[in-house]
């Protein structure tokens, strides 16, 4: 059964997502529709980014995903459908999702040109849909859209490399739920430019020296629990994204307090490798 | 497959929502629950009525939709089924639904009276449900009420059009998860009292003398982005549901603000159409 | 068609909860995942453990429920199945279901030892998934797990009776979406010591004579609107899971105020009922 995924910066309250699964059903009976998000901050195309380049590896082959923010269509802002990694994904050309095609090569990407008959202000239920539609129940890309060969990039979510090739720049990309940092630095970037160094991470004022797997190897489990030298809790990981990570052990936001509280990092700040 | 739709204040993060989904699929297994808001403000009773008038539209005829809101029977609060626009709805004789029966005329009125076996506070999971399933595997409305006629009306949401005929007194019915205004003033009861005649939209210190179909109008795209003259972006315009939304374009009501915040506009406050 | 539920602490925003529905899609083609809460603080063991107790009942027997919270594997924190009641629970030996345990004896208890490939730290998606996937196609327990016969136990949710037997000291375990403010006495536990007695439930300033059954016992429905003495509208009630429950008739914690605002109750205060 094709699945439909859905990801808007819609909020949970308004009736847009609620409309927008009715007119799925309306067109398909057999069809999976699935929430990954529809809290992104309104317009934040970094965030949407970050969500759905995690979200939709886990979903089989053939998924299709409909990504519903700032999708107006206007003369800057154009419809396109992409194909890359095995799954489809329908989106405005604001750049959200460059971060999936500077890693993955698509393989067709076509911008929308079924809008003749279209005169709304909620284009994700009159155009996304339909498109979504029409490609599970087989159709093809041709169809609904012209081939292009390029799409618009989002800024500011590359980390640069300096001239010597001993620090990385990055920047804070997103805060999860836990109030952990997230950095656009990757794994294999890290481990690309780094080459087994020693290195330290500098964000404002934490830093770091290692680089966990785990949240809970900020705990030193061996030692009784009041014995425990356990550094605030703070510690350095690659996520389950394989993004570097800032994070305090079972931080809480709204409570104890979290790495964005703690070390008072916001989205855009920077964090630095420096290998030595 | 029988879809079986959810509205209601009951949050996100209660067992309440989950525990509904349990019980409809104890009884059916052959069905789609599809949740359209649980994040409605509690209690209130226009919001839930704005919701459910706008998704409902977009679901496939003899959708079944259960709004549960202010649901608790009493002898001043008593259960009906709806049988409106080729849609079922199950709620509290509260007003809900009368934004949607003063449109569009009800074919079935019932109350329903399956109320001999439940002694629970919790309404909806032991009666809608019930109703809702019975519906689902075509029984009719008969068998689980007697019918009646009338229902009871939410006060405040129609627009009062003066006795010259040239002013249209409306009231903010609803603020959207971008902080857009939404108010009760209708495209059909705009161009019923206006005539094409010019006019002049007055919310506080607002005012607006043009309605547009587009978010994007707010921008004109023919001017280098630097010189574009974008009056803070704010515009009037008819929403994806034809009600009259005052709106800033890509606005956040978290960060650079929002129609809601920006002319200081909340539930209930007046919106004057003057003609000229 | 097999049913998995999903309660975790991921939030509504992250990729977290769509990463972990395409990985169920991606190994069972037909099955039906419910949502039944992703907000809950994040690891706050007693609010998941109010939350699934509540939640699972209304699910037909064989449904998989997977809780997510503080799962993370480490010397202290195994993960466990348990088949309770006819459902199976997948979830880490963390007290999360020791209020379930408690009421209800387990039928099987397994410690999950399939980590040999995992490596991850995102342990929902990699360990519970596979074993929930496991579940649903008929496979049994003992085949991803040694049998247990015990669990941790979660303290304080448990109420303290006196040695006198006139006197119950329960706790404030849960705060619901309408502020209304639950304690962990039961009306079991009520009915065992009070054995008809009278009583007074004492919560900070506020006390209640009477425990009702409905929110609108709180009104006078007899008496004209305008001459009802509804007493701040405030009662004590058996709320639909059978626990004491301090609530406001039609309360509103953003607005007009709840219980725990308006009597100044948070989790883990303490709430007494006196027999006389």
């Amino acid at each position: 059964m094709a699945i439909i995924t859905l990801t808007t910066d819609f909020g949970e309250k308004d009736h847009f997502v609620g409309a927008v699964k009715g007119a799925i059903y309306s067109e398909l009976d057999a069809v999976r529709i699935v929430d990954i998000s529809h809290t992104i901050s309104p317009f934040h195309l970094t965030e949407a980014a970050y969500i759905i380049q995690n979200a939709y590896r886990s979903f089989p082959p053939g998924t299709i995903h409909i990504i519903g923010i700032d999708s107006e269509l206007n003369p800057e802002n154009k419809h396109i459908a992409v194909f890359l990694d095995g799954h489809y994904f329908i989106c405005a050309n604001n750049g959200i999702i460059s971060m999936l095609v500077n890693e993955i090569n698509p393989e067709k990407i076509v911008e929308i040109n079924i809008h003749d008959r279209v005169s709304s202000n909620f284009p994700v239920l009159e155009v996304f849909v339909k498109v979504a539609c029409h490609i599970a129940r087989g159709g093809t890309l041709d169809v609904i859209g012209k081939s292009i060969s390029e799409i618009k990039q989002l800024t500011g979510i590359k980390p640069v490399v300096n001239s010597e090739n001993n620090q990385i720049m990055g920047n804070v990309i997103y805060i999860d739920n836990y109030g952990n940092v997230i950095c656009n630095i990757t794994k294999d970037k890290f481990n690309d430019v780094g080459k087994g160094r020693d290195f330290k991470i500098v964000a404002r004022t934490a830093t770091f020296e290692k680089i966990h797997t785990h949240y809970s190897d900020a705990i030193n489990f061996d030692a009784p629990p009041e014995r425990r030298e356990e550094d605030g809790k703070k510690l350095a990981l690659w996520n389950s994204s394989n993004y570097l990570e800032l994070a305090v052990y079972k931080s809480n936001p709204t409570t104890v307090g979290s790495a964005s509280t703690l070390f008072g990092l916001g989205f855009r700040d920077t964090i630095t490798i420096n290998f030595s």
